[in-house]
């Protein structure tokens, strides 16, 4: 299936992409697509319903983030090992974690606000893996257990906030808008191998990324089960895998978004997302 | 006020201290202390009522985390200039921000869980700043303008896990338990300067931490200022903000704590928590 949630920030309701390629609204089966709703017998339950009996939703509804009251946004730092090469810094040891605020999530066709007096705002084209059972000290083995499915995210970075002034990464990936996650999560079953996706962005039309989730240095089960022995992973928790290379920080000469821009960005059976660039300064005046 | 919330982890009902210092119920007056719950609105209006008519709590409830669905738990680093010299690194020219999971987060009085292996667990004690309204790019004159009150965090610490693997600090303080909070969110206009305030911690009676929020590097104005410009903050956000020298990690030689120990740390106006430590290997063997 393909799960959604769409209306107003913070007023999504649940639905789902049906066989006829409408969406469709599950508002009248489940509350939210969050929490424990992203359960394997909830999941079973939604696919048993006849999908194209369920109310359309209106064309022009806002495609939210498919998943909501995300507790933790876990991200993996230089989990591609050409992308570590190409911002300078070694393939690590054991997996990178960080977190962006939650706060920074959108959807994935909403704009993305460049911050007033940016600079260097980036890209980055990520697996996301949405937690659909509690995590805690599990085995590689039984790591996948625990996902609910997959989403496109992009990990937008403010170079110069995460990696110039004093501290760590968060101060440069948290920024409002700058984790646009979807449009839909895709659940585990149509994804078998998260291990062999083509994912690829462009900005304005021009490639900047074309990877593939085979090379990551760290794959999604030993992430999980790694997470999981730092803290207990929940329901509706997600984990941004890494970004293969092609940043705009590893351009030569360095390459950063401007507002008016397109970016595109896809993951083979996971989804596509497109965002607009806007000026922070802009609409604070505004 | 002094405002609580009670009862089992996830389902915790919102309350009060009465004048009479019984727990007294809210349940029936706002849904949660939590979100919109947090503004100065409604504060003015629980602050109308005739405390000491509302139902009293049962005092066997457990005291759980004073705020609610808490979207982002941001923490400062080396926030006072003499735990820096401790920790061997230099004050920092602006604010260092790091995030802690909010799975972390506990009542002030649950036990703290020692992770499994775990050598390296350490304390800390920290003035908590609840935001009560949106904050961006607030100017540092209007940014307590934001604050709903103040509560006690430890921002208890895995070092090994923070500092001597690859990564971010996340690692290391993201552990359940390793984010008691409260006992209580203490209205701001109970503590009429945050940068005057004694804060302490004790191991088994032995008193390790005593400081004051007045040798702050970055004070709370600043700091809610600082981040906001950022990512806009929220109601229900928690920033904890930085903890005075006596930290394990300072010690010399260094000292961690071992299962079966009590700590107990407080805050001038802001409360008092107590936790006893508990072996996580014994829990997961249970």
């Amino acid at each position: 299936m393909k799960l959604i949630r769409y209306g107003e920030p913070g007023a999504e309701k649940p639905g789902l992409i049906a066989p006829d390629g409408m969406r469709r609204c599950l508002a009248a089966v489940i509350d939210d697509l969050a929490g424990e709703n992203l359960s394997p017998d909830v999941f079973a339950r939604l696919a048993t319903l006849d999908h194209e009996a369920l109310p359309v939703v209106d064309q022009d509804a806002r495609w939210g983030p498919p998943v909501g009251r995300i507790g933790t946004f876990m991200c993996i730092g230089l989990n591609y090992a050409d992308h570590a090469a190409e911002t300078g810094a070694q393939v690590p040891a054991e997996p990178v974690l960080f977190m962006k605020s939650t706060g920074a999530v959108c959807g994935a066709f909403d704009d993305v606000i460049i911050p007033p007096g940016s600079q260097k705002s980036d890209w980055e084209v990520e697996l996301g893996v949405v937690i659909g059972t509690r995590a805690s000290y599990v085995s590689e083995e039984h790591a996948l257990d625990h996902v609910a499915g997959y989403c496109v995210v992009n990990d937008l970075s403010e170079r110069a906030y995460q990696l110039e002034g004093t501290g760590q990464w968060v101060k440069g990936k948290s920024c409002d808008t700058f984790g646009p996650i979807g449009p839909w999560l895709v659940t585990k079953d149509e994804v078998p191998d998260p291990q062999s996706l083509g994912l690829w962005l462009e900005v304005d039309g021009h490639r900047y990324q074309n990877g593939n989730t085979s090379t990551m240095v760290f794959g999604v089960a030993h992430l999980v089960s790694y997470i999981s022995r730092h803290m207990t992973l929940r329901p509706g928790d997600v984990i941004s895998t890494g970004t293969p290379p092609g940043v705009g920080l590893g351009q030569n000469p360095q390459v950063f978004l401007k507002p008016g821009q397109e970016m595109r960005l896809g993951i083979d059976r996971v989804g596509e997302q497109r965002q607009r660039t806007v000026d922070g300064a802009t609409l604070r005046k505004a």
